[in-house]
């Protein structure tokens, strides 16, 4: 069972890193197998539903991945300025780390798949509502005015960041980003 | 020359379109011969770099088509704030009138192409830079504080609620980005 789920797991993180990179359309199954080094057999029987299903299960598992950023980001903050600038500086450093190469997870595969994919579409929409309800309730709770329009503009200025701090590879686009939602 | 002209021009915009809609590695040659009605011998003629070397025409024409946007939103515009909001209810028109489906001509491209190309991620970083110029130009024109950042943080703003708008079928995460960019 262990080794079964390893299996599983294990391409699921390859293919949310491939999808940051390269982009859905871009990564083939055939590179998701070699990279993760599962047999198609084990592909199929994790995911029968193919390449869609396995999209869905990466947004799920890199959205956990940002949640745990943005949580850990304003553990100990002591005010919402204070937490959503640690979350910046955390995106940036993980964003130089990768050499400016691995962008939101979520991002190409929304823009590639829809509308054609209704799932995948859904499953990006809850990913959104997922970092932009986990920021709103960190913001409520340490006092902000605007919780709700302070998170959505931020999430939005941060997806914005990543793109254009993968255009100039910069890590100074997240800096003005934050910046920017905070003194709205 | 006239008809060599406009069947290049006929495939850049389609490209523009498909690229907008469907994203890079999802748009297959195929298709873009289809749509144009151009044939596949024009295509190399105009394109003998293929399909990168179109990607980089369609960006340019689409920037234009932005800055364009850009400028007729802030033409008559007695204050920065009115611009930009001009500007935030064109690109929502415009991506409501795509039933929320033409994303950013560029961010797909990027997101799908870099590291790997740089020629794509240069001019897509050329794109954004236009668009920032663009933008910081009107700000300092219309004597706002802090033209630059506001700029970026503008740019960053819009182009997280194409992402957005896209997720949730809306044209309200516009609204937010711009009222965020121009509360800071």
């Amino acid at each position: 069972m262990a080794r079964t789920s390893n299996a599983r797991q294990l391409l699921v993180e390859t293919a949310a890193r491939l999808f940051q990179t390269r982009g859905f359309h871009g990564t083939g199954l055939s590179l998701i197998l070699e990279e993760s080094g599962a047999p198609k057999g084990s592909f199929y029987h994790h995911f029968p539903g193919g390449k869609d299903e396995l999209a869905v299960a990466a947004m799920q598992w890199s959205s956990l991945e940002i949640e745990e950023f943005i949580d850990t980001a304003f553990k100990d903050a002591k005010s919402f300025s204070i937490g959503a600038r640690a979350l910046g500086k955390r995106l940036a450093d993980w964003f130089e780390s990768s050499r400016f190469s691995e962008g939101c997870p979520v991002a190409s595969v929304l823009l590639e798949t829809a509308p054609a994919s209704e799932p995948l579409r859904k499953e990006a929409l809850a990913v959104f509502d997922l970092w932009i309800e986990a920021l709103e309730g960190h913001a409520r709770n340490l006092g902000h005015p605007k919780p709700r329009q302070t998170a959505e503009g931020l999430m939005m200025g941060l997806e914005g960041a990543w793109l254009l701090a993968r255009a100039r590879h910069s890590r100074k686009p997240f800096d003005i980003a934050v910046s920017t939602a905070l003194a709205a």
